[in-house]
């Protein structure tokens, strides 16, 4: 909703005051409504317009409020404006004392007003023409507005970080891209970036939007605003800071150890089709891809430059973001050599020679409109000397059809460092000019991820599972120690998932052992069971390989060490499990993320797990595609498939356990703290899985929480 | 040497030529000496200056001969130049017929006279005010000369492709760099990339070196080129494209699977400490940093920032690239405060607010002092706002002497798109704006890597091994089949070379086997002995895990597999060797690259080799250090030094093995083509390695070479 009037209090004429930047910046943004400005001082007028000494001595009640007083004076301001009926503040101030905001806040809530703030920077809607911010680039880009550009989807910047945000946006405007407008949120008292991405989305104004985070106030709301992006057609590019931080969490397993402080993001963003970025330049270039471009779908690409060395090296770059540069069929390379002269080569990449830029670029136009329908490529990377006075102008005419007609990306760059005339040229004909190869093999990449995420979603229905009845097994009076399951527990709640373990049935003494794995047959393992040993190996409490002929000796060996070694243990028996063959040994896990819930792991097993780190996380639930898209991430699944003449592995096996993983991670959500399956076996196709090992750690509850 | 006169053969007065380019551009450069325009055509006047009908006719002998003919006349203008006696050519001509230029190149070597190209785009020296090319980068930066910049090593570009070159050029000027000029080789006829690399580093006129090369001409002597320049303190900063093309070997051995096409070159690059850059942005950042900043002796970094968003950001990139953010003592904390606003914070990132930005800096500038002369850090990152007008110029009283007087690099950047006048300030006192925190990340980067190079070198003496009298079992008539080396042989050369292997006997029969077995100790293996077997698991020649009691069936089972599977192979016997315990497995391997000679390659064994490619490649000879470092540079070499409780590993015996196989490598340069060690077995520090199997594949000859 567009305010009709807005109040700036704080306002003044001192140019080095918020509140006199904050006047100035609503009246340049051409607004066409009433302005009030609003300060104590009781001058008569501020920057030429009547002025007011309080809210309350508003000739009407302006619809939004833009705060610039002392942090202090704020509360008692907010309370006023909600009073008086004002539908929304932007509490640019910083300073604001915590508890009188509060209370402000709460009667905000009543009243309906919402609050911006505090310490943000606001926002600026140029195409609205308005303005609740301080921010320099407005002045910047009022004086110079640019023109207005064509483009398949605006874009916005949403960012917690008033700096960045406006920083952004004025890179965004450098760029020559076709941009709605930037807000920013600054502490989140009330409304918060999903609040502002929802709207966007909600509203049509915005295609892709720039989110600058470093983390979220409501992280399970995130999925359902990605969501309803991914419904409306609008692209989420994120840059989310602090993935440097070191994780909090206390790690009993491997699971929670290889969990970084930012994995739950990445897992969430993955999940969710939502690109994430490391830096402005990346974002740059997917925003004005995802902006101006279809999405891609497949990886063939073809280069098309003035440079012989340029091509090699686009193709080095293009080729390490995984794109692929198919060579070109002799028909094509002859259609395309009818436009270009002997020493050209039609080749991929295709070397026009500088002379396809001579008359208008005539050979240059042909060759990528032959290559647009050649049906051999599904985008083109065009690179020419961008530094020559009018070459894109003399083009366009040409060019911009072309472009509009062609259903494939078409990305320009300049090896010569290019002129800024035509670079807006070709955003004057919905094109863009990367700023190098590194961009454009990210733009690329951007356009085939969001070409496979939005062919996955259509082909794949959102999985729903939700909590079930939550395991009655986790409500029974289960025993732990230091937070660990008991194997008997353990063993119970795997059986309820239906999750495969071996053979296996607690004993007390040799005879009941030796019945128990001729039961099973041989060879077995044999491990101590006591609430007080969670690693057992340690004291010797685990025999391997265990015979019908090393079984008597074994047992009594293990009981031996074990009272050495941990005298003062409570033993409830020895477990006989049978051994089972070899296969291929994954581990799956699963960690309960603080801001995002269950979150299931896997990777590749053995003892180096933790050194080699190929290992990948997605939020619960899983479908079985998304497990198996999982499985597929892996740097090691070709060992799945059957790498060096092993027969393949029952991913579909592995697939269903590590759903199953999720749902019970759900189920346990307020329970089960980190689960560890090391190793899990994988056997040859149709053979099943089956989980050796199980580590099942416990939510801590306080005296508390027990008693309730 | 400096050209005293240069003539232009093919200057003309038509614009769109490129002899008319080529006269204009000398004339534009500020040459000093005289210039002769050559044209056949008989004007008297060309662009102002007499003209002269050919080089004959010429009142003096030209130092410098620039050549814009069609190609067809370039041989024979060249042999006239050289009977004339000038000293250098520059051939900017593209399609000169071969036969006729190897002609007019041979009359060119005797008389003395070196040729540049042809197809080449020629070269520019700003400041020795000549230039020979027609590149449109002259034009604009003699029309706007850029102001003298300081630095302590200034940049010069050494390009094969002409675009990219003077492309580069244009970049480094627009980037405000030290700029010395720019040369562009072409088809390297005559004087290639090295020659001007060598030639500035003896001249001492760059100490930056950006270098875009497609290939050598001459591999084999970029080593000692690089150890010049190391000697001489030149960065060598390298641009190389055709990474993605596959490579051409036929690969018998894991080591040649697993060798790329660029592989040799990543190698050589990485021991003479060139720093290999894959995109513009990258190059241009390393070049400012080389050029300005001396390089780091550490990683510790410190962000300094006026947005604490920014600093988030930044910590991020640079952690994602390997630097620390130390955090500061509490003094430092508390030195760093006194300068700034209670809301500041003087953590690390150093966030300042934006309030350290007024008072021409006051508060920044002491930030930065104090961060300086601290000793906690190694390298400060300052971001800050440049789209102020006026900023650098009013912070430069202070900040220049500041950055002259500080020992470590300080980089400046802006989340906010800066103005060029705050850039171009920040140059005037020798400091740079990077465009971006990835930016600043490689920068850092590039400079830690020069440190440790600079250091390495100076701790550790050249390997200077160089090929001994080869090993004579390389010359005798050795017996091979498809190339592979028989076993006999095999164990020969690895005795011949010390390389430790287990003990083996090649017997007959049972008895003899059984004998052997019972001197080594059991287990041992089985192995038939077949010049026409290469690979003996699959025809079942192989027995492992033989004890006294499975022996007999053992080797008749064997026998009879081979003679069932391979009923024509010539059989030699079986060799007996003791099963060795396990350790852990390594891959050690030779290649012999087309380009540089031989390649060591170290790399985690197993059988998933060639899924996880945990290889590294060095080329020979290597010392002991050397080794050892290869060692440390695999991903998983944390595995070698005890992880998970392992004993740490033999490293030093790896070390000794590694050499000896270089040491192989040189003497059988001619000879040995290809070879595995797969596995060699680490044992415990102290405990030495030893290569289970071998694979050695030769130099296939063809007759006429085996004839001489």
């Amino acid at each position: 909703m567009q305010p009709r009037s807005v109040a700036v209090v704080g306002a003044s004429e001192d140019d080095a005051k918020t509140g006199a930047k904050a006047l100035r910046c609503l009246r340049q943004s051409g607004f066409g409504g009433e302005i009030f400005p609003v300060n104590p001082g009781g001058a008569t007028h501020i920057q030429g317009l009547p002025a007011y000494v309080g809210v309350a001595a508003l000739p009407s009640v302006p619809d939004l409020v833009v705060v610039a007083v002392p942090g202090p004076r704020v509360p008692a301001l907010l309370e006023e404006a909600a009073h008086l009926g004002c539908a929304g503040a932007v509490v640019l101030s910083s300073d604001v004392p915590g508890s009188a905001l509060e209370a402000a806040l709460a009667t905000a809530r009543q009243r309906g007003m919402r609050v911006l703030g505090p310490n943000s920077e606001g926002f600026f809607l140029p195409r609205s023409h308005i303005a609740a911010t301080f921010a320099p680039v407005v002045e910047a880009c009022t004086a110079h507005p640019s023109p207005a550009r064509r483009s398949r989807r605006s874009v916005a910047v949403v960012s917690q970080s008033g700096g960045i945000g406006f920083a952004l946006f004025g890179r965004a405007l450098a760029a020559h891209l076709d941009v709605h407008g930037v807000v920013t949120t600054g502490n989140e008292s009330d409304l918060e970036v999903l609040d502002f991405v929802e709207h966007l989305v909600e509203e049509g104004s915005a295609g892709v939007v720039l989110m600058f985070i470093e983390g979220l106030q409501n992280a399970r709301r995130f999925a359902a605003v990605a969501d309803k992006a991914a419904a409306h057609d609008v692209a989420l590019v994120v840059m989310k800071v602090g993935r440097s931080e070191a994780g909090q969490r206390a790690a009993v397993s491997h699971t929670a150890h290889l969990a970084g402080a930012d994995t739950a993001y990445d897992a969430v963003f993955a999940r969710h089709g939502v690109l994430r970025v490391a830096d402005v330049d990346e974002m740059m270039a997917v925003a004005a891809a995802l902006s101006l471009m279809p999405p891609m779908t497949g990886g063939r690409t073809a280069v098309v430059t003035t440079s012989g060395g340029a091509g090699g090296w686009a193709a080095d770059l293009l080729s390490a973001q995984g794109l692929s540069l198919p060579a070109l069929s002799p028909a094509l390379q002859d259609r395309l050599m009818a436009h270009l002269l002997p020493f050209a080569s039609a080749a991929n990449p295709v070397d026009t020679t500088v002379a396809a830029t001579e008359h208008h670029g005539r050979a240059m136009l042909a060759v990528i409109d032959t290559l647009a329908r050649s049906g051999e490529v599904d985008a083109i990377v065009v690179n020419m000397g961008l530094s020559a006075k009018g070459r894109i102008v003399g083009m366009a005419p040409v060019l911009g059809p072309l472009l509009a007609e062609c259903g494939l990306p078409v990305l320009f760059h300049s090896h010569i460092l290019p002129l800024e005339e035509n670079l807006a040229a070709l955003a004057d004909i919905g094109a863009h000019g990367f700023g190098s190869f590194r961009a454009c093999a990210l733009a690329l990449d951007a356009l085939r991820r969001r070409g496979e995420f939005l062919a996955r979603r259509a082909a794949t229905p959102p999985c729903v599972t939700r909590p079930r009845d939550a395991a009655p097994l986790l409500h029974a009076d289960i025993r732990m120690d230091g937070g660990i399951l008991g194997e008997a527990d353990t063993t119970a709640l795997l059986s309820h998932y239906g999750l495969p373990v071996p053979p296996s049935v607690l004993v007390q003494d040799v005879d009941h052992a030796m019945a128990a794995a001729q039961g099973m047959g041989f060879p077995v393992v044999l491990k101590i069971q006591s609430p007080q040993i969670a690693h057992k190996t340690e004291v010797g409490g685990v025999a391997l390989h265990v015979t019908a002929e090393t079984l008597p000796s074994a047992f009594v060996q293990l009981m031996d060490n074990v009272r050495r070694r941990a005298p003062h243990a409570q033993l409830d028996g020895v477990m006989i499990q049978k051994m089972m063959p070899p296969g291929h040994e994954m581990v799956v896990g699963l960690v309960q993320d603080v801001d995002f819930g269950p979150l299931v792991m896997l990777g590749m097993g053995g003892i180096y797990i933790e050194v080699l780190k190929d290992v990948v996380f997605a939020p619960a639930p899983l479908s079985h595609e998304q497990a198996l898209q999982m499985i597929d991430s892996l740097r090691t699944a070709a060992i799945l498939y059957g790498a060096r003449g092993r027969p393949p592995a029952d991913v579909d096996a592995l697939a269903r356990f590590i759903c199953t993983v999720g749902q019970m991670g759900l189920d346990g959500e307020r329970r089960i703290d980190q689960v560890d399956f090391n190793p899990v076996l994988v056997y040859p196709r149709g053979e099943g899985v089956v989980a050796v090992d199980a580590l099942v750690a416990m939510v801590h509850r306080n005296a508390d929480e027990v008693a309730q």
